[in-house]
């Protein structure tokens, strides 16, 4: 069902590029796969994915659970079809979601009682239903649920969250009805033995992937990038490597040079709706006034629709005047220009030269510049 | 400057198709104008406007010169390159959005006084100075300064109005530096005496074209179409007319039959973003629970990208979750729904079947039904 090649291999560190494919859908690693939480990229038409270079995007259970709801897709002939996106679709199971709730729900040994944000009806996620509903939606990699949690913890909560984590995983294998290929998810929050622990007790399991989740959730980035080098480690070479909502292109680089080889974020879509516009050497605040009258595009160079038609100019009047077409235009822009660093980092991998493109990047690190 | 060919009339009525060119960008006439009143057609890209069929845009003075200003899209190299738009623009000169302002405006003879919605400044708009906006701008037809009368009003007022909008198109033509093609306004509010006097004087005046303006703010419809055949019946054969800010499909068609050969109206993308859409036989209102699992498109035979590709329950899920891409799909379909609705009223004009067409149209008035 999931079939995962690697063409070549980093002389330099544990980069691959390769290629996954499930259910006759395919896309080149390393990976980024927008986030469309609720079945759309957000200011994205499917269209526009295709023509920017997008193979898969990551699909949310919990939110399409609790609208339009699990029958309503399969009665369109799964999710795919409902959202007419022949690409990829990973979904996640919705522990970040039910994590995120906070006092909304109580997590037990059977699974994850929550409350709907939309309505305060109540829910009940277990390991096994979760694995269905994904199959129901035709997803093509469904995750396993798991706990998600928060930073900083102590070293009894992550160890005991963990085994439920496993138990959770084991309990998800052995789940009738499986659909597409399903990932594992290592957890154990920053603690490097339980992470390694996580690891092979999953690998023992055998998955057709493994997911490094907990990440990016308050930690700092070397205690980040320890638990990820940690994970891949662990991980069997010849299975894709997922590292979950990570993040800024230097970090989606020093993540591949560990051996990831997907990632999804909310980053390039959050950001361009923000105004916030991604570019080589920087970022750009598209509401500066510096831009008032600068006739040049986001991006010299890039091949985006944004890039190719509009200047700087009209897209911060767009943005100061609250046009619709201001997401739309900015979000064509960051969802390719990850597309092209995924590109740019399969071409570096291959020749080696992966460590100078990343020195490049985190020298320039666009979480803290601004352009002119 | 302007060129207007008839192509072709109306065996039964006063309607004609014909050809508008300006500054080498044509439209077919009878044609609708989307409205982008900031320089973007609210939720369509550029390049979807013009694969769905639309010749030409309105966008509006007012707007334009309290942000991004005149002379930062003059810097830019006009309108048309700012906003990436190679089809016909029409500018409107802001007289009815003034108007909209009420006790924020002092039409005095010189001009109008208004403040800005967006920051209370004060500003002066003189029939000279809008005219030589536009033409900063490079707008292919402007439109006079004109008094916008409210409904309903006294003879009294609605003369003396008049004839300050008549002074006010005199000094208009008499304004040096005009750009594109200019078109004068008939005003004269719900009096055919009126009509008629403002109709003669324009034509006297000697515009590229006319429009009927005034209409469309709250009398009946019954009304609106006498003072729309009142000043078609005076207007010249071989000037195009623009009935401005109208409308409803079957009103469109209407007016057609009147003669009319431009509309503009927010109707198709206001009612995209409110999720009511168009459709031969009615109007279908996204949000109704009877579309949560329907498989078909929007309209049966619709070539618009949203109806080629998504079904009413993905479009009716995309608007319960607040998603950017139901504006995004409503709108082109809207707009193209009107693009073909043009199509059609050209090929009945043609073929002698409009009114046939007409009673058609009005026997499912799409203000009134839903359809299922």
């Amino acid at each position: 069902m999931l079939r995962f090649e690697i063409e070549a291999r980093s002389a330099e560190c544990a980069a691959r590029v390769g290629r996954l494919s499930v259910n006759g859908r395919t896309v080149e690693t390393p990976a980024f796969f927008p986030v469309g939480t609720q079945g759309t990229v957000k200011g994205v038409a499917q269209k526009e994915l295709v023509a920017h270079g997008v193979q898969g995007i990551l699909c949310n259970l919990y939110h399409l659970y609790l609208r339009p709801g699990i029958d309503v897709i399969e009665a369109a002939g799964g999710l795919h079809r409902f959202i007419n996106w022949d690409g990829l679709i990973i979904t996640d199971s919705g522990g970040f979601q039910v994590y995120s709730l906070k006092t909304l729900r109580r997590i037990e040994r059977e699974g994850v009682h929550f409350v709907s944000h939309l309505d305060g009806s109540s829910h009940l996620f277990t390991p096994e239903r979760v694995i269905e509903m994904q199959a129901r939606l035709g997803s093509d990699v469904a995750m396993v649920l798991d706990e998600c949690v928060g930073y900083p913890t102590t070293l009894d909560y992550a160890r005991r969250s963990m085994d439920l984590t496993l138990e959770w995983a084991k309990r998800s294998l052995r789940t009738v009805g499986r659909g597409g290929a399903v990932f594992g998810i290592v957890q154990g929050a920053t603690f490097p033995d339980l992470r390694v622990e996580c690891a092979q007790r999953l690998v023992e399991m055998g998955f057709d992937g493994y997911a490094i989740g907990g990440l990016a959730v308050g930690e700092d980035k070397p205690t980040m990038f320890e638990m990820v080098d940690v994970c891949t480690r662990e991980l069997p070479e010849e299975r894709p490597r997922y590292l979950m909502g990570v993040g800024f292109p230097e970090d989606v680089a020093r993540a591949v040079s560990l051996g990831v080889d997907i990632f999804d974020c909310v980053m390039p879509t959050r950001n361009a709706r923000n105004g916030t516009l991604f570019v080589d050497g920087g970022r750009l605040v598209i509401k500066n006034a510096r831009y008032a009258r600068d006739d040049r595009p986001i991006e010299e160079g890039c091949d985006c629709y944004t890039c190719r038609n509009f200047s700087r100019a009209y897209l911060r009047h767009l943005y100061m005047s609250g046009e619709l077409l201001s997401p739309m235009l900015n979000s064509i822009h960051n969802v390719r220009y990850y597309m092209r660093l995924m590109s740019r980092l399969r071409d570096v991998i291959r020749n080696g030269q992966l460590e100078g493109f990343l020195a490049e990047l985190e020298s320039k690190r666009q979480e803290e510049t601004d352009i002119v």
